[in-house]
């Protein structure tokens, strides 16, 4: 089984107007709502794929009940932790019916206390212990320490990928975590331009491996067995906001194969999101068209030498 | 006991934004939830009044669970219809933090059944029977009938107000009810730009009163015992959009009371509802700077001579 853990767990709801009108009145068309946040959408994907999915993290009141309902009504199975006071949050998109351009409001989510994230921790352990492998990504409410991902990667001996950036991101690393930013969570995180040079900053700092995304050019992965980097064969057209997610599915799912495979499937998993309109979920179609033409290269690098 | 009704309650969301910018992302510094829908504030502003509301309507799923737990969090009596299948309306309101200026999205809301619509008709008259006088105000949701108002209201022996505009404001005057359109609603539904003409006419069809907000320019009634005109002594600053909730509270609040004081209490509760950031409720201090010097006059009309 795979947990995922997201701890400022969203409604998403998005609304469509004829066209967004600052200081206007707007008819709303069309209203969806449905569970979301980063590690809740690497669950979508990973059960879409067939694989032993469990989403945790923290839920409050009405909305944390809605976020579980819609997790019943898709069949994904959940073991959120309840706040004992707080909303969990909802995020907003406002799509413009003709252009289809979206306006984002987020809400920041319930204040955690120290007490609440003291139980989720002790909870995570006891979830983390029957499953293979963990994927942590995504922000924190406000009130989680800093260090929060690394203290979940230190506190479990099963396996962790956190896509996190700025201090969690470097705890995670810190804890041996695989960590897994975007090249320009990457870049703010750790100074460096170059995606290689910044894997190898925070493989220096402990992490067990460093997997980048890079967009539209694929994905970047610094182990101790090697350095790899992966692109797609073809540019897709679409909505890049669930492909990481996907790639992080699909790092997960591969826990047991070696990194060339691993990459191929992020590649490839990464790719087949950007057809399909929500974060989350895969276009199988697509997948099938990339996964045999992706094209996967090892890198040289001083640290890869240095860690043989 | 003076009943509200809601058919289309809804959870007004408010979110607090530095600026609003089309296709952006937004972070939401401050978001504020509560049960509103013209019905409900004027329950709100009947219940501040020391007056004894409930507030009836529809509600469907968890955003009605939050209406009506944000209803006992204000200690207001409800008595809400649940729908089977549909999900309440929510409003949202995007404020610029630094202009004030708002922008505006409003769901439709839930899908009302005629077998709904029945259930609901039979559960208004039992609440009606225990009530003094009915205030049926705002907008319905899909489903219910264009006549739905004049159904209510020849439906039981309770005085009836009526707040609303075309086919339902008509319905209800054909039922009766005492209507209470302002004078945009009011043009728009009897083609009159004179507001006593428009009054006339909707007096004319069988409405057995006809009150009409002008806004900063105080309200108009036309009755059986005549025809009357109140006016504010002064301009009021702040947000107009409770005012016309706050005239009808007050015109309900004084069914045992002769026109012109209805009037005068209708313009001082209306001038108190503007220096108030919310819908429903009132400025005390305003409200007691403006009533005693609301100016009320009696105006001469053919149909009120033809009347008596």
């Amino acid at each position: 089984m795979i947990l995922t853990v997201t701890l400022n767990a969203a409604l998403d709801i998005t609304y469509v107007v004829d066209e967004l009108v600052p200081h206007a009145s707007h008819r709303v068309s069309h209203r969806h709502g449905r569970a979301g946040g980063k590690g809740v959408n690497v669950a979508r994907v990973l059960h879409q794929m067939g694989h032993d999915a469990t989403a945790t993290g923290l839920v409050g009141h009405i909305t944390g009940e809605q976020i579980r309902a819609d997790l019943d009504d898709a069949g994904i199975r959940h073991a959120f932790v309840e706040l004992a006071s707080g909303e969990s949050r909802s995020t907003l998109t406002v799509v413009d019916a003709a252009s289809g351009e979206a306006t984002v409001f987020n809400e920041s989510g319930p204040v955690v206390t120290a007490g609440a994230w003291e139980q989720f921790t002790k909870e995570f352990v006891a979830l983390a212990a029957d499953a293979d492998f963990v994927v942590i990504s995504g922000s924190v409410p406000p009130g989680v320490p800093d260090s929060a991902y690394g203290e979940l990667c230190a506190a479990t001996p099963t396996p962790c990928l956190v896509d996190a950036y700025g201090s969690q991101l470097v705890a995670a690393a810190r804890a041996g975590a695989l960590v897994k930013p975007n090249n320009h969570e990457l870049t703010a995180t750790t100074g460096h331009n170059d995606p290689l040079q910044g894997a190898l900053a925070l493989k220096e700092l402990g992490a067990s491996a460093v997997v980048v995304s890079l967009g539209a050019d694929g994905i970047l992965a610094v182990s101790d067995e090697g350095a790899w980097r992966a692109r797609p064969p073809e540019m897709l057209k679409g909505n890049p906001t669930g492909a990481g997610d996907a790639a992080a599915a699909a790092v997960a799912a591969g826990f047991a194969e070696a990194w060339p495979v691993r990459l191929r499937e992020a590649v490839a998993w990464s790719a087949a999101a950007v057809p399909v309109r929500v974060a989350g979920e895969l276009d199988i179609p697509t997948l099938e068209r990339i996964r045999p033409n992706v094209v996967v290269e090892e890198m040289a690098t001083d640290a890869t030498d240095h860690h043989r």
